[in-house]
C-alpha cells in the first residue's frame, strides 16, 4: 500500500495546482495526476489540509535548495546567476511562480499559507543580502549601500517580475534585462566594471 | 427595471471578487451584494462574461483616472504621490491589488484578461516614464538614466510591492520606504537633494 512515494504525490499536487488552480483542486484531480488512487493519498496524508501543508514544506525546500545552490565566481556573477535562477521560465506544468501566485490568493483566507509565504520572501531577501554583503566587502559593490535595504528592494522587484511573468505577456528576458540594468547601474562601483 | 445603475453592479462585482475569489464568483453572489436581483443584472449584461468584461473596463478606468490625478509640485514630489497612491492599503472590500492578483491567476486561462492586465501595466509604465522624463528635463533626476528603462523597473518593483502586500505580512509603509529609498539614492541627483 505504501509504494507511491510522498514526493510523487507532492509533485502531482504541484501539477494539479498549476492546471486547476487552488479553488478547483480536489484529491481526485491530484490522484489522476499520479498512477495511484485517492486512498493511497489518504494513506500518506489524513486530510487535504495535511497534504497541502506537506506540499508547502516541499515547495519551500525546493526553493531554498535552489537559492543555496546559486554559486558564482564573484558576487556580481553570483547575483546574476540568482536572477537567472528565479526568473527563468519554469516548466509550465510545475511553475514555482504560478504556484506562489495561487498561494498568494489563498493566503487571504489561510494564516498558515500567509506565514509560509513570508518564509519564501525571507529566504530570498536573506540570500540576496548575503551576496550583496560579500560584494560590498570585496569592494565590487557600492560601500555606501545598505545591504539589507537593497536586498529588500531587489526581492520586491523579483516578486514583481514573477507577477508580470504570470499576468501579462512580459517576457522573462525583458524582466531579467531590467533587473540587470539596475544592478550594473546602481550596485556595482564604476572602477570594478572598468577592471 | 433599469433603476440599478451599472456602476452599482460593477462595484458589487469588485466586492464579490475580493470576498469570494474569481473561481467562486457567481451572479447570485454579485446580486446579493446589491439590493437587486440576478434578473436585473441580466438586464444590463447578457452573460457573466459580458459583465466581467465591463468590470475590467471599469477597473481600468478607475486605475488610469487615479494615475492621471497624481499631481505634485516637482517631479520627485509627483513620483512620491504616485507611490503613495498605488501602494496605499485600499479598502479591503474593494482592494485593487487583490482584484489584480485574482485576475493574474485567471489570465492563465483567458486571453482577454491577459491583454487587459497588460494595459494596466502599460498605463503604470507610461505614467512613471512621463514623470521621470519631466524630472530629467528639469535637472532634478539623473540625466544619465534612461527614463523608459527606469519606468519599467519601477513598475516591476511596484507590482512586487502589490504582491507582497497581498501575500505576506509586509506592510505598505515598509514597501513604500524601500521604493522611496531607491528613488532618493539613484534617481535624484545629489545637488538637487542639497538644494
Amino acid at each position: 500500500m505504501d509504494e507511491t512515494p510522498p514526493t510523487e504525490i507532492l509533485d502531482a499536487t504541484h501539477r494539479s495546482l498549476c492546471t486547476h488552480g487552488y479553488a478547483n483542486l480536489t484529491l481526485e484531480k491530484i490522484a489522476a495526476e499520479t498512477e495511484t488512487s485517492k486512498s493511497l493519498i489518504y494513506y500518506h496524508y489524513e486530510t487535504k489540509q495535511e497534504l497541502f501543508s506537506a506540499f508547502l514544506d516541499y515547495l519551500f525546500d525546493q526553493y531554498t535548495t535552489r537559492l543555496s545552490n546559486v554559486d558564482g565566481q564573484t558576487p556580481p556573477h553570483e547575483l546574476d546567476i540568482l536572477l537567472k535562477t528565479v526568473l527563468s521560465p519554469d516548466d509550465s506544468e510545475t511553475s514555482l511562480q504560478r504556484a506562489l501566485i495561487e498561494l498568494t490568493i489563498q493566503s487571504q483566507h489561510d494564516d498558515h499559507i500567509q506565514s509560509k509565504l513570508t518564509d519564501f520572501e525571507t529566504a530570498l531577501v536573506d540570500r540576496l543580502q548575503e551576496i550583496i554583503e560579500a560584494g560590498v566587502e570585496s569592494g565590487v559593490f557600492d560601500p555606501e549601500m545598505e545591504p539589507d535595504v537593497t536586498a529588500e528592494f531587489l526581492a520586491t522587484a523579483i516578486m514583481g517580475a514573477h507577477t508580470r511573468q504570470t499576468a501579462s505577456d512580459c517576457s522573462a528576458d525583458q524582466l531579467y534585462g531590467t533587473l540587470v540594468d539596475y544592478i550594473e547601474s546602481h550596485l556595482v562601483v564604476a572602477e570594478a566594471v572598468e577592471a
